[in-house]
């Protein structure tokens, strides 16, 4: 369960941040495995780098010392990263010449939007990115590899009651070459259109096209076909050129699409879909886009989006192309341990074994034992009072801490499995819970039922 | 390496972020072995919350959205948060019906504060801490617990080349109790001035004493006296009696410290020592106060400090008393892998094994390969490009992987240990690096050799 106080800034229970670190574990893990290096960025940025893209300064939470010298916030105002896209593309720039290209990061951090909180979309929330960054070019092959090593990390996820994705595939020259063959050159405007078609439906969508893109009723119908275009192969390409439409940048587009769902259809089948309504809001990509959706929570909106970047990280003189997805950690966790609960820890603490105190003088004699315990790598904690047993196995339980060790038991160490009530002799040096126990387990949970 | 273009927010360059995880790794596993949940927080707090202690305000970061809507900020002012304490004592409160007393928790998280940046002191920096806390009272016993926790924390952070440390001790009780026997009544001025000893030295103290608590020149005496005494035993005691002032919570405050001097001597000889002009800035310490020296570093402050807190965590009805301490992670990293730098890890990546690709037409295999590998549990990259195989094998130099595997050697599978340049025939079911070798380690830098 979430406590949220404040409205879009989630916290969660001890035993739900026990279920967020397996997912965050298990993430990292995938990242590393694929040669993904961990980074941190600062979480501010001067506003100006924040405010360039779009409409997202409607959304920057500014930050300002409270008793700031005078003149100091003027000079640089600074602004809470509302993605971790940006900041990686000006920590790129800043420290090129201490990174090896291609490079390849991974980072889990809090983002911040402004936004009006909804269910799933907070103000503060976790996201874990993949990127992907060279010098000068960019090979399309990573354009691949970015969306199957996102669908390997849910893949990994899946054991945690995660549910299976349809990673959704687009490309921006494909839109552009698109909308340029049919002579609409505000490609923006068109892109902004394409991007509201499951928001507002097609019809909607064609009055918008219309309105701010210039687009007459034919251009529209043709719009509209293309967006409706949707195909687990490379397959899409036929009913595209079928459309008619001519443009060298929609023939780049078609054949970078075509390649990664051929690449992703031999190395994992089903898992991206060419959709060709995909646009993404953000102004910075110029190529593959992608989205996710989690099958059975497609209202939830994408649960991993991205896209490939050629100009955001520059300095003037050196262009760093990218490409990359970022995972919404924090809305996965409304869907695994939200309302209806799919997930849950199986105790709210690590401890795996708690050690009763027969007496506050000799309390030590507990700690020590704890210590021992520890050393051979088991979870311990020591009863907070020489209560009666009874009282520290309640204590145990309320946590779910499946095992109270007896130091001074009739027959010296005994150690009591809770849930059988089974008690037995034990040596510290050699007891040890079942690898099951020995940490807290994911377990799912059966609503309704 | 650091990188700092806005001063006070330092970034690590990837190799030193492998140092970085290394360092919350071994922190993570030390606290969860002893019953501390992980725990996280949001970032903001409204600034009512943040700016009741002292003189805190000055240094908190205020946060506003941008394009606030009409009275928002007005009606709702949010701040980052300046430590981990304050927020985590309010979702005590907010939670704790969810929650099992004695509650232990550990947090990991970035805090932040607009001091003006130095050595080791950033406005943007992350601490771990530990805290416990209780319903009602909290038994003395976490108040041994949490330093010695703490020892065992550097201690795990020895091998990544942490030097020791040693826990200095005091008691709130001890010194209000001291103050009040002497007469002096305004005991925050009294700890205000205690706290200067070591910036200012003891006769800036005495005229602080004088200036702003009123003491005569006996009473700065008596203080003086009181600050200068330091004791890895209990022994101490006997030297604050010597003194001859009397107060009801001066023998408090003695028996106290007594107790944790002595269980930690049993415990951990020699770790924590009392040091009677330890006093801690914060106002809401009620008991022991910690800090902590990183021995050959005494310089750069405290890395490590807390203390107990009884009235911190209220709601009015019912207060939820607590005992905790903060470990300065960017502070340690400052001198792990600062100017002087200690440790490097042995590679800027996580990969252990490159894929060559031999021809752009034939990447995939190498993909396939790769999976296999990662499959086994081995970090495996391919090479970016089908370029000459010097080149690639540069590539895996150039970040420190130590093998280059080629899927269609003279013999088939061959692996290269580019280090000592000897290649063998290898079968991708079997074969496996050493244990050494598999993840990014970290080995201590000889400067000045």
């Amino acid at each position: 369960m979430s406590t949220a106080r404040l409205s879009g800034f989630p916290e969660w229970l001890p035993a739900d941040r026990i279920v967020e670190e397996r997912v965050l574990d298990r993430l990292k893990y995938t990242f590393e495995m694929n040669g993904f290096a961990a980074l941190h960025t600062r979480a501010v940025e001067p506003l100006s780098a924040l405010a360039k893209d779009g409409e997202i300064d409607k959304e920057v939470f500014a930050v300002s010392r409270l008793h700031a010298e005078e003149g100091e916030s003027v000079k640089n105002p600074l602004g809470l990263h509302f993605d971790l896209t940006v900041p990686f593309a000006r920590y790129v720039v800043e420290n090129a010449g201490h990174l090896a290209f291609p490079f390849k990061r991974y980072q889990i951090q809090p983002v911040w939007r402004g936004e009006r909180p909804q269910d799933g979309r907070y103000r503060e929330f976790v996201q874990a990115d993949i990127d992907i960054v060279a010098e000068d070019t960019l090979a399309d092959h990573f354009e691949v590899e970015i969306p199957l090593v996102m669908a390997q990390a849910f893949d990994a996820l899946s054991e945690l009651g995660v549910p299976g994705v349809r990673i959704l595939a687009n490309n921006r020259k494909l839109l552009e070459g698109f909308s340029r063959g049919l002579g609409l050159e505000d490609v923006t405007a068109v892109l902004r259109c394409i991007d509201k078609y499951d928001k507002i439906g097609p019809e909607k969508v064609a009055e918008l096209l219309a309105q701010q893109a210039g687009a007459d009723a034919a251009q529209q119908q043709q719009l509209l076909a293309l967006a409706a275009i949707e195909s687990s192969s490379g397959a899409f390409a036929d009913e595209v050129t079928a459309l008619g439409v001519e443009h060298p940048l929609l023939s780049e587009g078609l054949e970078s699409l075509t390649r990664l769902l051929d690449a992703a259809n031999r190395q994992q089948p089903g898992v991206v879909v060419a959709q060709l309504k995909i646009a993404r809001g953000l102004d910075y990509y110029t190529g593959s886009v992608y989205e996710t959706q989690l099958l059975g929570h497609e209202s939830l909106g994408s649960v991993a989006s991205g896209g490939r970047y050629d100009s955001l990280a520059t300095n003037g003189k050196k262009t760093y192309p990218g490409v990359g997805m970022s995972l919404g950690v924090s809305r996965l966790m409304s869907r695994l341990v939200g309302k209806n609960r799919v997930v849950e820890a199986s105790r709210s603490v690590p401890t795996a074994v708690l050690v009763a105190v027969t007496d506050e003088a000799r309390r030590e004699e507990s700690v020590e034992l704890a210590r021992r315990l520890r050393a051979r790598g088991i979870p311990t904690d020591v009863a907070p009072a020489a209560a009666k047993f009874g009282k520290q196995i309640r204590f145990a339980d309320r946590r779910g801490i499946p095992f109270v060790w007896f130091v001074d038991g009739e027959t010296g160490h005994e150690v009591k499995d809770i849930r059988s009530g089974e008690q037995v002799t034990a040596d510290p040096e050699i007891w040890a819970p079942a690898e099951d126990d020995l940490w807290p387990s994911i377990r799912r949970v059966t609503q309704d039922a």
